[in-house]
């Protein structure tokens, strides 16, 4: 298993006038800690991008518990629990400032050609970064 | 079963460097859908929450099958598949302009009052405005 | 003298804890009132990006006379004063469903070649559909 | 003069289908680089909120010099050339991860009360946070 933490404060433009964190701005937490999990182990998205390879979400779910405030130096935990093949499926755990779980989460994401769009096998890089979290023994 | 139609046309600031339309818009939009949703019925949610009535988003869901584009009409089609009592579901199901589905989700909403945020039953004119699409005879 | 009057409905996701709009918002609604303008005149911004020219913003200003509250349907106003040339300047201005001045604005726009990212002249097709506008006699 | 530095890193959600930062974005990063600032002096503007004093924006200026692209560790500078009285004044300016000056811009801001959204004098605790910085002999 692969756990990575990231650390995010909510913004004014986070809120809504019910005072909460927009619900759709999840997704963009989720992104954020996506990537600096990665980055943490090696691994550049935009050069990934570069190299010719894009990965977009095909699932998005979240359950909120209880709301975000403004202000507040949230921790996104971003989880890889099995070994990603064709799919990397991520699940997050949302934190408040208190240390409290206030939403879960998960995304799951394929890997496509930059140009011709189609899917394609895990990038060798993101292969190796990730076997030793999930190489028991 | 009640089902509302809603056309949005996507927006540059909707679209990310891949060229699709970002996963975490469609919240957005799903929000948008939602609340023309209840005012075609003769609901204003934003009436609602003037007379001390907020409803929150518990649970989002959503499953892309093929990407959005820049300044697509599309239609964002919100099932509600069963009476509201103390939550309410909705279903969408997201058209491109060609008029395949790309993708589909859910929301799921409570409502709490105002000032304690404590979940309060549905509202009777949210219950007598859904009512005759589902009383069968 | 050329304008557009475009209708936006302010959403849920627009507004902040404060209960307006939030200021960053204008910069899409003028978004949106541009590419409908140019609509409005049978000029495709989608289709001028797919023949190769793209057009950044490089100024943008906005001031704020009085707040946007959620669910309005507010008229933005999207003035070109003068002929386009190298650069095109739009004027905008913001009414609240009351029809009262809330804010007005104004971005400028260059045309660059999609490759290169340089500089270019207006297309001839902007061109050709504004020049009736300014065409005095 | 008050000068803070702010480092953001651009998102995903921050790009838009040219591959640049979308132009609406600035105003998150200035209201980043404007909320970090005064913490950097003891100035907290969600316990000023919570005291019942808003400061909303009243005029937004950007100048957009070059793009900034995905995934750069950009600075925000935010300067306040002039003791804030009625009007707070903060100049910005962005640079890219090289260093390059990529866009400038301007907000001002008033403070209104809470409950009557009138113009208040600025507040004794953002006053007394800028004097040292205003302050010659």
């Amino acid at each position: 298993m692969f756990i990575y933490r990231h650390k995010i404060r909510t913004r004014y433009n986070h809120t809504d006038r019910m005072g909460y964190v927009y619900y759709g701005r999840y997704a963009e937490f989720f992104e954020e800690a996506r990537v600096d999990a990665l980055r943490s182990i090696g691994v550049s998205y935009k050069k990934m991008e570069e190299e010719g390879m894009y990965s977009p979400v095909i699932t998005l779910r979240v359950n909120y518990y209880q709301p975000l405030y403004y202000d507040e130096l949230i921790t996104v935990e971003a989880i890889v629990p099995v070994m990603p093949t064709l799919r990397t499926k991520f699940i997050f755990k949302v934190y408040n400032e208190k240390g409290e779980l206030t939403a879960d989460g998960e995304t799951s994401l394929v890997f496509v050609d930059g140009i011709t769009r189609k899917p394609v096998r895990l990038p060798e890089v993101v292969e190796k970064a990730f076997e030793p979290f999930f190489t028991g023994n």
